[in-house]
């Protein structure tokens, strides 16, 4: 059994406490959290929950990662250097590299591994991509993300004046144009024009077609349902025309915790380093053994 | 460079050339036929055409083997014992563990490492396929063919008497279940009916929806496109209905020598032995540095 602990216990941690239960080669030591509440969810009945990975009876091979990303470089550090593996769903697109660079040195000198950005975009998603980008080496690929709700637009709207609660869905429009679909509730007496209007010139929105809806009560709107739409046409040596298509319809964060517990599994099969999704046998990601897998499989 | 070589020249060795020629990561050493003819086709002005790879002025680093799929075992080990790391496309899957299985073993002994089945399916299908099941690891996957030529098929009913020309198309019905299309001109003075009839209680065609039609010119019929549509619902951690579709629509060659080229760069990065797709990871198929391909695709 792979002994994991939950590090942070929001969205994610909770479905991945689901996903560890669902998979017959975990084993749960423990949930992490900044401070423990008086009195724990009804599902963590059982589960030793503590401030600090060194308070928990087991110590576990994996910290499973479910902070809120801009945390994730220091949390791995620290976890990397008590000789403990990590995996988390970083998904600040532009600095993955970075990460991933600053816990090679971590992971190496301490004989673990991490793997990096393993949630859906990035993660799953950057295999599919990476695949089709092989299949046709010449060509475009364009990823079509929604109908669903995007964490980083929601964040930054409720960061503007005079918004009390905000939701805002990513559309799809297809070649990589997203519509943004923002529902707000406005502060009392904060005026829906000028709101609206520092939305709409937000650096996160300025660039999409965005539509600002204040309603009552934005919480009577949000699923976790989401989708991703990816396209390549391109070229197989020299024939033009290869078209392929990913389609997926699924729940966020399930998918996400599905993607982290698999990494859980993998990681503990990699030489010391950081990697991320792309890096790693697909096969690694599964529970079983390899003849089975590779003959029901490939 | 990657020095590489191509073993067989039929539909599949043809590609390859094309697809090595736009590599800017491949050399071509020659390609290496059971007998050289007098006369060349243009497109291998230039190459170095012999009935051995001893032959060839410089030692090729990857063999890629466009034999068809019944000889592949016994070449791969020949290539494999020279030193010669190799890539096939063995299409025979109740026996792919069995052909990893004995290369293996080669491979490790000389210091080489071998990629097999490593066309689209089983190829970079098996990728998806593996994929979609660590996302949604209950639950069924259904991968569905066509419309396009079936080489195994049409094979069947040539061998079949009162058959002078075959083609077996493969069409798709869902949930994995295929309808034959077979197209036969009939030797002179062979009975319509009595031949329908032998294809039809056929062991290759016995089980699914056949028709059967006489035409004129077979020749005149086939074109290389094909397609897949894979799909699958399931549960990750414990939400249901979780739903994943892959399609794509190729030219099967083509498609087929790329994932061939991909495995020649791919192979090279491996420790010795003897790996399917989903053993090696998808970054090592593509050319370029690492950095550059980490931050463009995860």
């Amino acid at each position: 059994m792979i002994q994991v602990c939950i590090v942070g216990y929001g969205n994610i941690g909770r479905s991945v406490l689901e996903t560890v239960r669902a998979s017959r080669d975990m084993a749960l030591c423990g949930v992490v959290r900044r401070s423990v509440p008086a009195v724990l969810p009804a599902e963590l009945a059982g589960v030793e929950v503590a401030d600090s990975v060194d308070k928990l009876s087991v110590k576990p091979q994996v910290a499973i990662l479910c902070t809120p990303s801009r945390s994730v470089p220091e949390t791995a550090q620290q976890y990397l250097s008590k000789g403990i593996c990590t995996v988390d769903s970083y998904d600040i697109h532009s600095s993955i590299y970075e990460l991933k660079t600053s816990l090679e040195s971590t992971a190496k000198e301490h004989g673990t591994a991490a793997i990096i950005s393993a949630g859906w975009d990035p993660g799953s998603d950057s295999i599919v991509r990476a695949l089709l980008e092989s299949c046709a080496p010449k060509g475009m690929t364009y990823t079509n993300f929604g109908p669903g709700m995007s964490m980083g637009h929601t964040v930054a709207v409720k960061g503007i004046e005079g918004v009390r609660a905000a939701l805002s869905m990513t559309i799809p429009l297809g070649t990589g144009i997203h519509r943004r679909m923002v529902y707000i509730e406005l502060e009392p007496g904060a005026d829906y024009a000028e709101v609206a209007e520092r939305i709409k010139t937000d650096p996160y929105f300025v660039h999409d077609e965005t539509h600002v809806m204040a309603v009552e009560d934005v919480n009577a709107l949000i699923d976790m349902g989401h989708g991703v739409q990816m396209i390549r046409k391109g070229v197989s040596g020299e024939t033009q025309n290869q078209r392929f298509e990913f389609q997926m319809s699924i729940n966020n964060p399930a998918l996400t915790a599905q993607n982290l517990v698999n990494c859980a599994r993998a990681v503990l099969k990699q030489q010391p380093g950081a990697y991320t999704m792309i890096e790693i046998p697909v096969i690694d990601l599964l529970d079983g053994d390899p003849e089975t897998l590779i003959r029901r499989l490939v």
